[in-house]
């Protein structure tokens, strides 16, 4: 079928060296970004579009932008355009409910999705695909849900608009006009597509297989009537990260054969492991990650004991060389999270050029991820559940676009 | 794994000449129904079980039952010792709406259930197949939601009694306790294993292989949490025909795994087509089936003119060697529709010995429909759309089991 070339030419068949989808990020060595967007068929985000984000914005753009943690789009141009003629959108970003506690990873694109929502003040849903984890993981149902109501409290600790704001769990949600897309979607994707796409196996089970329109229909403006109930045009966009992508290029490939638009993608790197940047961090080594609920202590211990340092090995050669920061954590890091540009460059040109020791820099970062850990952890301490209950509550939002 | 055997042994791959799935039933000759039972790994309807469910029950037993239409079972046996004990059980039946009127192959297994919920008056979940129907039929969402309420009418014409008796349509129902549920199976059917009991292709949509959960889940009392919370170890009975033997074969192969009890299956022949006894009626010759929309004209017109006869080309062989009553439909139809065994037998009698002639027995098999369509035509027209509502309406059957 002729518009079906996007999923079909596209697919999810990696070279060894490099296996980046839904379930799995791995990397021989560093991860080729400019290798994935071309396979995955997503655009680069270039200073053009970030400048014309911040002109139509009147705000500086956010860290994540200045810095390429978000890197690849696909037709953000157009959800500019849309804003630029006063056209409304809304955004959808979700969460795998896999563990209780996040790590610093996590909360990047709820971090950046926040600021999107401040900035173009529109409405937001949040899906927690607590189905997804219990079709990957070895859990109950009841432990995905609860992992779900857990995590919804962390984004809520991202400080989202409760007025502009629907959180919702699969195992809650499901249903009524959400079902039928996802049955109108399901029928648009052969199984020889979704192996394609995804890389199934005959021996996975069928759960696996009929996932992926779960995640696809809050693409929809129509999965959500109580919101956007004859408002079937409007646009959608969606911050994550890239490993998401296989999921929304089937998306973007069936949204037109059910008379909707596209969802816009904007896209970021993976949050690299305290160990060195060969993918995401991993929930099965508890060093390899800053945790929300991490003390200070922890933090401290972990950036000294495990953060990969690009320093020489002595004093002297250090002087004498500098550090490699192309492979230096805690540079990355301060990267992600440390705001101030000036101080940012600075730390970069004084350890790169030796005069500046790992322990210092290291002394910084903790400092920065302390700070950000305790900011978190006391708005998260003041999530009652009544605000999950009001934020998951299926409701219109009538100053969702205010 | 050794719990799998009954889905990985008994699997679909027909030989060519006989063809029976959800989807499709056809045969070169005369279906055989010992093979069938004997590839599915069901039982045979004895008349040992028959003899006792009328002693239990101090009930004639069914005329489908006396004339071996529901010939076939899994663990009936079982459900007539918690009959016998005082345990309770639920029916589960269902209908995949893709046609307008209904033929009176269609009524079969709804009459026959509302003679199970008489003699034993338990519990009756009916499901509409609305979102099946939209994965194998070209037809909208919303056409197959239209046929799902205009059948529900026709079903609701049998007679249920609506405090016993829940109907839900999959587009209207899916969600909640039954998606868990229908997850719950997902995970423990592998795409191989639906292959080898559906036939599934590559080239099918993923729609397909999401469905059998679907169909699987009202067999476990927790996917009505509004009627059956409470009670995990109800057992249930499902009255089907054969053609739908492979979705229980999956859910009986799962159903332990989840802590559930198997449901039970009692199964019918296929009701034949007018022009023979090579499968079911087909809907798009219009001429192969009576219809419960037939006029007392369209009746006598297809009898005379379609209905395949057993007897002779002249009278005079006729009267000298009788009809074959193996392949004359009208003695097939008087079987399933005329209560009266003396009658049938006589008939029989005359007909196979050439006393009596085709148009003879066409005539009282004309009538006989012509009264069972008046009837069924009656009974739907007093059923209003708030009728329907109060069938399909998620709400607790206080009396069901009165």
């Amino acid at each position: 079928m002729a518009a079906s070339t996007e999923v079909e030419k596209k697919n999810l068949k990696e070279e060894p060296e490099q296996v980046v989808n839904p379930w799995e990020v791995s990397s021989k060595g560093k991860i080729d970004y400019d290798k994935l967007i071309d396979r995955f068929g997503c655009q680069k985000l270039d200073d053009t579009l970030i400048s014309r984000l911040e002109r139509l914005t009147s705000r500086a753009p956010h860290v994540f932008l200045r810095r390429g943690v978000f890197f690849a789009h696909r037709d953000f141009a157009d959800i500019l355009d849309a804003y630029e003629r006063g056209d409304k959108f809304y955004l959808y970003t979700g969460r795998g409910p896999s563990s209780e506690a996040l790590h610093l990873g996590h909360l990047i694109p709820f971090m950046f999705t926040k600021y999107l929502q401040d900035v173009f003040k529109v409405p937001l849903v949040i899906q927690l695909t607590d189905d997804e984890k219990f079709f990957w993981k070895n859990l109950t149902v009841e432990e995905c849900r609860r992992l779900a109501r857990e995590n919804a409290k962390d984004i809520i600790a991202c400080g989202f608009d409760i007025s502009k704001t629907f959180i919702f769990s699969d195992f809650n949600y499901v249903g009524g006009s959400f079902y039928k897309n996802m049955c109108e979607v399901a029928t648009r994707v052969t199984y020889n597509q979704a192996v394609g796409i995804f890389g199934f196996a005959g021996e996975d089970h069928i759960g696996k297989v009929s996932f992926p329109p779960v995640q696809a229909v809050p693409s929809f403006p129509s999965s959500f009537p109580h919101l956007f109930s004859g408002k079937e045009n409007l646009r959608c966009l969606i911050p994550c990260a890239i490993d998401q992508d296989p999921y929304f290029r089937m998306t973007r490939d069936v949204a037109p054969r059910m008379g909707f638009n596209k969802p816009a993608l904007i896209e970021s790197l993976f949050f690299p492991a305290l160990q060195g940047e060969t993918g995401k961090m991993s929930a099965s080594d508890p060093n390899s990650a800053i945790y929300v609920t991490d003390s200070a202590k922890d933090i401290k211990n972990k950036v000294n004991k495990h953060a990969f340092s690009g320093g020489q090995d002595s004093v002297e050669k250090h002087r004498q060389l500098g550090a490699n920061l192309e492979v230096d954590i805690p540079i990355k890091y301060l990267t992600f999270f440390l705001e101030d540009d000036a101080e940012l460059e600075h730390i970069k040109k004084e350890y790169g050029e030796g005069r500046m020791l790992t322990g210092e820099v290291k002394q910084r970062l903790i400092q920065v991820l302390t700070e950000l850990v305790e900011r978190h952890r006391r708005a998260r301490a003041s999530v009652t559940e009544e605000m999950v209950d009001a934020f998951m509550a299926v409701r219109p939002l009538p100053h969702m676009f205010d």
